[in-house]
């Protein structure tokens, strides 16, 4: 026997990590002080290594767009208290203070906390910057703060859950009119060309079925035992992994077919934690302008620095984790069809999409999708179909 | 942001798994229900895939010799009361029952406890073999058993640390003079020359460092933030990844060097809780007749199927993990020298090697090396190098 579960690639290598203490009222799981040492165990250890800090460090789209947005918009910051949830190696919290706020505090839950304390010493801002380590939740502060920065962001915006442990923060630290950075975030999806991708985890879930198969004859014809009976099983974890899941991709914007269409936005000054556990059923309607073959869909988002209303971005700033710019370490979640659509022009693709937390990790999300082709002339050109994919 | 720690590969597909009791003085972590939760979270959940249970079910060494070592030896489990610990899919609890076992019990952790029942059914041996649910520390038996059987053993013997269980499970449930398949576990070490993939370990540590110092550079440049205090952790960090630690690897029987050399033995029937803690510092000492280039240790184990003095098997069976015969999926554990020595044949490689659990997760070991060539004269040729490895 040997599973190696405990076996991170090197962007995941693991950290001793402690649960000091837990208020049950507050956990991501909505389960006991189990069932969160073993959310925090899975969910934190690769941010305790410095390897994952630097991919994310290095993922300049990212980097550029908070960099522009706090120091681009240092005026706001300017003598102002600021919370950074999850500051990792703590360089948002660095720029808050180079921007000018008067204090900032760094909250980190990994053992992280350490080296951003030292690159807060080494970089000259330790008397405005305190990280303290914890979880958010746990957090205590001798009063509000005025600006709450944070990267929290996951695949499709939403995995990972971490926006609960913002909203928490938010409605707990943040004054009335306070500023969020981010200030609002949009889930965005698309229709895209991919087949080649799209054909080759179909060619993968072949190959294991026949591998299965081989695995069935030999182990009735040398150990006497049937496997027939787990064969279905079998069939439908893999089909599972290899059809009907999405899979990270970096997407030319030449595969994008036709425009992005809004899925939904979240505000960030009043999203509730009932709005972020997920989206419901929403519609969604993308036209095509040219004849296209449509292997799969793909989400996305986009995060907005432009502030409130009563108290906007001078400098507002978009960061698009879309195939239109280039790479970022986010890329895009793609959900591959299970036969190409050949769309005509002047048609459209019509249908909804809803994303739910999984009951076993609330960390991940299923994905339903209900689509159909619909012609120029407005008659449907396809059944509706209705497939349920996992974001793992 | 985004880890992806919830993300595991085919091999280790994730599955809601439940503890239902606990008692704290029973766990592996020594811990209280909160670290066994977050240990059965991270330790069981690819046992609950299987894919995963396939790819052992295809380790033909591993098959084999359990194969052998049950229906060869029928007439001692004629009529007996047999535990399989570990059942997984429940192939050993079925072979057990059709070499004539009058009851098997399968206890099993995962939900793959629900496959083998049905497997069990299939198989025609529902009337023998009772899958059980629960951690083997949780089990209650109405009376004890003949044989206990169990695929525990993990990469170089001990890691997983399952072996805890079994004896657990075997002070408990096992009859005075009952048998334990596999009977004795002995851990092998060897010196290699994997001169090639040694070097390619350095490499990919030298890229990574490179990585850093243009990442540095621009962080300083674009960002303004001086990441150089961070440089030693993360080149410790890096050191850790790809030099101080074992690698799995299928080596070829002419990369071992002189005769392998018993590190510890394991008798089944006798070991304690606290023999198999590790193994504490162990004289090691290879002579090599021929000149050779060591670029460094493996660690592998046996399995022997034999018995006890008291009840001997008809036909004793041997599962040996290491390079003379061939793929396993434990492969060997290989243990890189930051140089390769130079050994002049007639002389000889000697030291120490201590394995022991590593505090932050109990199911993982660090291995401490302590070696020097020695010529034929008996002189040293090198000063005495330490080292101490994870093995991850």
């Amino acid at each position: 026997m040997d599973a190696r579960p405990p076996t991170p690639p090197a962007e995941e290598m693991d950290s001793s990590i402690g649960v000091e203490s837990v208020d049950p009222k507050l956990t991501v799981m909505g389960g006991g002080p189990k069932e969160q040492a073993s959310d925090y165990a899975n969910y934190f250890c690769s941010y305790a290594s410095l390897y994952h800090q630097k991919q994310m460090l290095t993922d300049h789209r990212r980097m550029q767009a908070y960099y522009s947005a706090i120091t681009d918009n240092a005026e706001l910051f300017a003598g102002k208290r600021v919370l950074d949830v999850g500051t990792g190696s703590g360089i948002l919290a660095l720029w808050a203070a180079k921007a000018g706020a008067s204090k900032v505090y760094a909250v980190e839950f990994t053992d992280m906390a350490n080296h951003a304390r030292r690159l807060v010493a080494k970089n000259g801002m330790e008397g405005v910057v305190e990280v303290i380590q914890c979880s958010v939740e746990d957090l205590k502060l001798d009063a509000k703060v005025d600006i709450i920065i944070s990267e929290w962001m996951g695949y499709f915006l939403l995995r990972e859950s971490m926006l609960d442990s913002l909203v928490r923060a938010r409605d707990r630290w943040l004054v009335p009119g306070g500023l969020m950075f981010p200030s609002r975030c949009t889930m965005m999806w698309g229709l895209v060309n991919d087949e080649q991708d799209r054909l080759s985890k179909q060619q993968e879930y072949i190959r294991t079925m026949q591998d299965w198969y081989s695995f069935k004859g030999e182990t009735k014809e040398f150990y006497g035992v049937d496997m027939t009976v787990l064969e279905a099983v079998y069939e439908e974890e893999q089909r599972g992994y290899y059809i009907l899941s999405s899979f990270w991709a970096e997407l030319d914007k030449g595969q994008v077919l036709g425009e992005p269409a809004v899925v939904q936005t979240f505000d960030m000054h009043t999203c509730t934690l009932e709005d972020v556990q997920g989206v419901d059923e929403t519609n969604v309607s993308i036209p095509l302008e040219e004849d296209a073959r449509v292997s799969g869909f793909a989400g996305w988002f986009t995060a907005d620095f432009h502030g409130t209303e009563a108290n906007p971005c001078p400098c507002p700033v978009t960061l698009s984790t879309g195939p239109e710019n280039g790479y970022t370490h986010w890329g895009q979640q793609v959900f591959h069809l299970q036969v190409p659509h050949d769309v005509v022009g002047g048609g459209k693709v019509e249908g909804t999409i809803a994303v739910k937390r999984q009951k076993e990790n609330v960390r991940l999300y299923d994905v339903h999708i209900k689509h159909k082709n619909v012609l120029p002339t407005g008659e449907d050109k396809s059944p509706l179909v209705s497939v349920k994919y996992a974001m793992p």
